[in-house]
Formats: C-alpha cells, structure tokens, sequence
C-alpha cells in the first residue's frame, strides 16, 4: 500500500474547509500526535487536523479518499495498541476539540456526546443527574469516549457492568467516502438489519470516524466497599477470583496485582504501602449496591470464601479517602511499569476460572525465553494484563526473542478459550498474531468489510490486520 | 435475482451428503417449512434438508452456492418477521436435529449449545446448576436458540438483564462458501477485530448458518414478585412505566397490556379474568432479587410512584402458581390477537419515555385510516407490539390504506428516536421501510456487508433489504 505524501496544496485545502488556525504542521503538535500510550512507538503525522464538525470530517474524508491520503482519527492518545499512531504518516484527525455533550436524556437515561468529550467528565456530568456511566478505563481522567468506543474499551467495573460496547445505542459516523451515517436508534431494543453500531464499536478507527455517540445510563450506585487482599501465592490469588464468584458473590470489581505491580505504582505515587515479605500478589474487590449494611454482609462472605487461601490481613477500605489511594495506585500501576523499563504489554484474556493455568504458563514461557514480567489486571473477567519488563535484557534477546515468547503465550491464550485483546484493542502491538485467533476465512471476511467501508484502505491504515507473516 | 430450481440430481446429491431420511420433500414437511408464526404467509420450500453438523452444512452450502440454489435457514418456525420463510423456494434449512447442550461449563458460568436446542430447555438445564439464561421471548417454550440468536430476540426479562446479543460470546458459523468459522472466544470481553460475534447475531439468517452457540450465563436469581395494576387510562399506563423507573427502581420486567389485550388472551387460555369494565389497560411488573423482603419494599415504592395515576386494584402475585397464571396469559396475547382476526403486527420501539406519545400516535393513525389496534408489549424497553386487527375491514381497504397507516406510524417511530423493531427482525414484513431508519449509504453499507458474506445472495433472499418503493 503507498499513501500520497501532503502537499502544500492539500494544505491549502484544509485550510479552506477548517480554520487555518486547526490546520497544524508546527513541531510540537506533530509531536505530540506522533505518540500515544503504547510502548516508546513514534509515528509522526504529516499534519494535524482539529475538525469541530461531522461536516468538516467529511470534507476532509472525501478529498483524503481521492487524493490516496492516509488518515489516522486520534482521541485523547492514552490507547495501548498503537490505535492513535499514523504508521504512514498523512493525517492526524485530531478530534479534541469536538468535546461537547450535546444532549443529557434524564428522562430516558441516555446521553449523546462527542468524541472528544473526557470519559471522566462524562461520568461526571452524568452523575450530577443520578445517573451511571460504567466504564472505567485507567486512563479514564485523561481518555476521549470516541476512543474508548473505537477500542472498546473496559476498566474494573467492566465486571459487573459490561464493558463501552454495551452502553452504546447508536453512533453517527463519516464513511471514508465523506456520507455521514447513523447507525442504530435511541433505544435499548433494536433488531433492525445488520448491527453496525456494534461493528463500528472497536474497529479502531479504520472503517469511519465517528462524529456522535449515544449512550444508555444506568441510576447511579449509592454505595460501595473495598477489600484490598494479600496472599501469600499469586496463583493462589488467581485460584481465590473465581471461588468468590462460585460462593455467590458478583463484585463490581475484581482486580489482581503481582507484588512487583503494587511495589512499582507505590514507588511510582510516593503511597506508602505496607509490604509484608512474603506477599506474592493482592486482590483489591470492590462490592457496590443500593445498601451499606448489605455490603458488609457481603464482604463478610468474600472472607469466608477465601478463608482456605494463604492471605495476609485483608483492608477494608469504606471512607472516600481510602477508596481513592487504593484505586489510585491500581489505576497507576501501568504508568509505573512504563516508567521503570522497556516492556511489552499483552492483553491477554481467558474465560475466568483458568487465569491460574494462564499466570502459569506465562511464567513458564518467561523462564524459557529469560523474561521477567509482571502481571495485574481485571482478573474477574480473566483479563490479564502480562507485562513483559527489558530490563537488563540485551536489545538482541529482546527483539529476536520477544515475538517468539508472545506467539508462545497467544498460543497458550487460545488453547485456554481465550484470545488476543480483552480490552486494548489489537492495533499495532497484536496485529501479527491475528491469525492465531481466527481462520484465513473469517479474517478474509473482516478484509471484506474493511474494503465495503474503506475501498481505498485510507483510514488507520496498518492496524488490526496481520502485515507480515508472525513468529513461529 | 433468480436461483436455480432444485432438480433430482440436486435431491441425489443432497442424499449423499445426509442420510436419503433428512432430505424430505413430502407434503407434511414441506408445509410445516411453508409457515412460521408471521401472519399467513406461506412459502413452500422445495426441499427440506435436517443437516446434524457444521460438516454438512458446509458440503450444503458449497453445492448450493455453485448452483445457486437459495437456502432458507430455519430454527422452530416461531418467528414474526418471516425469518424462516423460503421466499424463493430452495432449500430450507431445518436445524431441528442440531439440538445438543454441548457443554455447561459451571466454572465460567457459561454454556455451548447447537442452534436447535429449545430456549426453554436451555434455561432449565443451566438451571439446574444454579444459573441463568435471561432472554425469554413468548415462544421461548418451542422457539429454537438459534432462531432467537438470528432474531437477537428480547422478552420481557430483557428490561433488566439484556437481550440475546448480551448474552453471546461466540459462534461458530457456515459461510456460503463453505468454510466454517468461529467468531469471538469464550471470554466476557473481547476487543480483537471486528467484532463478527454481533454482526451476525440480529442477521437474520442472511450471512450465514449459525451452528455453534456459546453465551454467558449469570447466577441464578432466588426471588421475584409480580404485581399486575389496572388502569383506567391507557395514555397513564404508559405514563406510569417511566414513572417507575424515575422513582429509582429496576423492574425484572415491565409488560403493558391494552384491555382487549388480556381480554383476548383470557378468552384463549380459558382463564377467569376480573376485568372491571372501567379498566382501559394494565402495566404485569415483576421484581426479582436475592431477598424477598426487600421486593415486598419495592413493591411498596412501586405502588407509591403509582398513588398519582388513576389505577385499579393491585394484585400482587408471590406464588409460583398465581405468577404463573398471570405470565402465562401475557404469553399468550400474540396467539390469541392472531385467532382473532387477520392482522398486522408492528414491532415498534422508541425511548420508554416517548411511549405514552408512541401511543397517542398509534390511535390517531389508526383513527384517521380506519384501523383497530390492539397494543401491548415490553413497555419498560419502549417496545410496543402495534397489532392492527383486519376484523370487517373489507379486503381491498386492508389492502391499500394498510401500508399509508404503516409507513406513517415508522415515521412517528422514528421521529420519536425510535425504530423499525425492537425484537422481532425486518424479514419480510419491514424490509421496505428500511429506508425509513437508515440512510442510503448505510443500507449500502449493509448491502456490501451481505456480498461480502454471501457474494451469490444464496441466503435467505428477500430479508432485510427493501424490495420495492414502500408507500409513501
């Protein structure tokens, strides 16, 4: 595939359907969109482009599609499969500044917002009405709902509550052809022809850009209680997630950290934590619902149910206060990581009950190929996050090694019922292992549809599908 | 579109796929083929073919797609949207043989069945083990799994826990070509590619044929209570279910009921019915939740947040006998309006806070063109069935103001942010309103999407897409 490089005249182009002043080639907002989460990855666009309008996207669509221009649609750039990255340069669609919530439906719990509009401030905004907005991604203070909705995204209270994909009603996207589509309805029922909105939800930004996103809303969740849990053995911290759940408990939260994860973000947030020697690995659980005194019940019966595992002493935390360290240092344990070596992070995930296989075989590969890694995630969905650390590992070893180690793992992943993303998105980081996923004839069907949406392949081109043949 | 008409070598080709007693073309089979439960229409397949694996499906389907022969995939014959109606003759696919739990798998609280496993069946197998398999469509005692995953069926439990296509992780399916592939993974989230899983959930039978199913399942709910409220207003009614959920509760399920409604359905059934003549409509709410004593509380609230309508006698249902009374005569309205009169019925949705105008509009409609309606449905979802009853209308009237008052209503549906079907699917009985909900880049979206699937449009012709101008 060749992308046409932008000229001076494309620009002037853009100029005339944007503002010149959302026009950008300036040193640091190339920068800046060069970059997102993933990694130490740099792909710098050859322009950035701050449309306010659907309207603006699809003049920009359009002249892109006939002028061969590669176009990369970009949300806050907190994404961790490479989403945001411009692998062939072009156009960076930086969509910050559509970030208005453009309809609060109190009546029928629902709102409508940008893209660009803060999953946090959204969260916020709804609240304020006694309404919910679960989902909840780490980067949830910084990250646009458009990119949650183009990676579909989670977060811990992605347990009880679902993950983006099961909030969203309806969007409002530009094809690359520059027609402005909507997708569903505003309601919680819809059986009408093929389910584009669920097909637009994580595709990554490469069949549409989406303009206009309604969610539902579920009545806010009074109150909640945590329980930090330390064991002595992090597989028998994998072993404990699902006997809380065979004991009847459904928690909004279920979240496992290897020692090094909680050590790291502690370090990282200058928290003081308590440490003991001979911890392995937390569970931090969170149980939310309508009623306090209920919620002790319940934590009495996590106890019980974990009471024939090796734990330390369990920390309920019930003031705002101690809620708020614990989950902000569980929020921060992947900056941590970032900041402490060069890794790679797999999102694995399997059904529940066989995460204590997976840590397994993820320490077994580790030993064979001579990786460290450290392991956190929402375990209650059987999300683990394996972060695979360089450390002292030579720049060889870790780029000839490395793919054999994460094809071994996928390998491993799939055999469990498992599979690549649970939450990141393939993007850049998975693409070449697509194949272990799915059969030539299921990823020929996802080339097809690509192609219905995309003929020309100029949206997010390089992500999602295998580029070359991977490691075996 | 024309397909080739199926001759005796195509019959002896079949019999060396199947076993010669699973390809029938006898008059009883293939009159049982000719019908679902959508009005009267009837569409005799030429043969009907009771494959038992993916396997032979794929070998039908492969000889079929070179011959284009046309094949009409079918579950239990339930439907309402004339899903399973062989519009073009063919093949009809009948996976009544397919119909093997098989594998519960406890730990992950989730279950693999063949597409002809009964619902019902289904939902008491997993009970048996302590879980739950929520979506519970009317015909959910003889409807087919399959059938309702092609439908992304509801029911009335929808309202609180979702309906099919929450509960889906994964398929296994046959393409057109032949080839067999499986969708997603056994897991609760999944962000890796595009997400095949929901675009053929709601698809009708169109992309391709379902032949594995694995849903996730949640833990069984110990409690319900049901309450059935009288009202002298059909217009409050409405108004009463948003009411409801503005008071702050959750119901399992919220059903309204037109008087002639359970009228009807009382006659059919033969149940004795207290029905004041002063009693326009009734709202069956159900509670359900780990304790019974706080049902019996939301109860109360419930009947607080109704103190300001002008309603009947509550009667509140909380033995397993008396509830069952009450749902089995909401389950029975859709038959007993279909022993009535011939009819059309209209599966509409909007906001659940719009259903007091959707009514409104319905009467005017009905008013201004000479039709009797008689309206009941999933009031909670917004989803209200509109059946319009043919009774003395003479045939030529039914026949060219039927589609002016049709076309009309989906214009209010829409306008009102709803849409053309909340559970029941286009099939044949939408499909030329489709324009009415979706731009003409988005159905040519869909209609790409189908060539990408089925390049032959050997499957299931006719459904979904518009076939003509609709009435305007």
């Amino acid at each position: 595939v060749s992308f046409a490089k932008i000229t001076a005249a494309d620009l002037a182009y853009f100029a005339t359907v944007l503002a010149p002043a959302r026009v950008l080639t300036d040193a640091e907002h190339v920068a800046r969109c060069a970059r997102d989460e993933t990694e130490d990855f740099c792909h710098p666009p050859e322009v950035v482009l701050q449309p306010v309008s659907a309207e603006e996207i699809s003049a920009i669509l359009r002249y892109c599609n006939t002028r061969k221009i590669s176009v990369t649609p970009r949300g806050a750039g907190t994404g961790l499969s490479g989403g945001a990255l411009a692998l062939h340069g072009g156009v960076s669609l930086d969509t910050r500044r559509m970030n208005r919530i453009l309809h609060l439906d109190e009546r029928n719990f629902q709102v409508t917002a940008e893209p660009g509009v803060i999953t946090q401030e959204l969260q916020e905004a709804v609240r304020e009405k006694g309404l919910f907005y679960p989902p909840d991604p780490a980067s949830k203070g910084s990250s646009f709902i458009g990119g949650n909705v183009s990676e579909n995204s989670g977060g811990p209270k992605a347990l009880k509550y679902g993950v983006v994909k099961d909030y969203v009603l309806s969007l409002e996207a530009v094809l690359p052809s520059g027609e402005i589509i909507s997708t569903g309805a505003a309601t919680l029922k819809n059986s009408t022809g093929y389910n584009l909105t669920q097909l637009l939800v994580g595709s990554e930004g490469t069949l549409a850009v989406i303009t206009k996103i309604t969610l539902r809303l579920i009545p806010a969740v009074p109150h909640d209680l945590t329980l930090l849990v330390p064991f002595r053995s992090a597989a028998e911290a994998c072993e404990a997630v699902n006997a809380i759940f065979l004991a009847g408990i459904a928690p909004s939260a279920l979240e496992f950290m290897e020692r090094d994860a909680i050590e790291w973000a502690a370090r990282y947030t200058s928290t003081a934590v308590d440490l003991p020697q001979d911890i392995a690995a937390h569970l931090l659980i969170e149980l939310d619902g309508p009623e306090m005194e209920r919620l002790y019940g319940e934590a009495e019966k996590v106890a019980d149910a974990l009471a024939r595992f090796d734990v330390g002493e369990i920390l309920f935390a019930d003031t705002a206060d101690q809620k708020a360290a614990l989950w902000n240092l569980r929020r921060k344990v992947g900056e941590a990581v970032k900041s402490h070596s060069a890794y790679k992070e797999i999102d694995t995930v399997v059904p529940r009950a066989e995460l204590p296989v997976l840590l397994q075989k993820v320490k077994a590969i580790g030993a064979r190929h001579g990786f460290r890694s450290v392991c956190y995630g929402h375990a209650g969905d059987g999300n683990l996050h394996v972060n695979i650390i360089k450390d002292a590992m030579s720049a060889g070893d870790w780029i000839t090694r490395l793919p054999h180690g994460v094809h071994e793992l996928f390998t491993e992943v799939i055999a469990l019922g498992g599979t690549l993303s649970g939450e990141h998105g393939i993007g850049v980081v998975a693409r070449d292992y697509m194949h272990l996923a799915f059969a030539p004839a299921a990823l020929d069907v996802m080339r097809g549809i690509k192609a219905v949406f995309d003929p020309n392949g100029i949206l997010n081109p390089g992500k999602i599908f295998p580029q070359e043949k991977a490691a075996s």
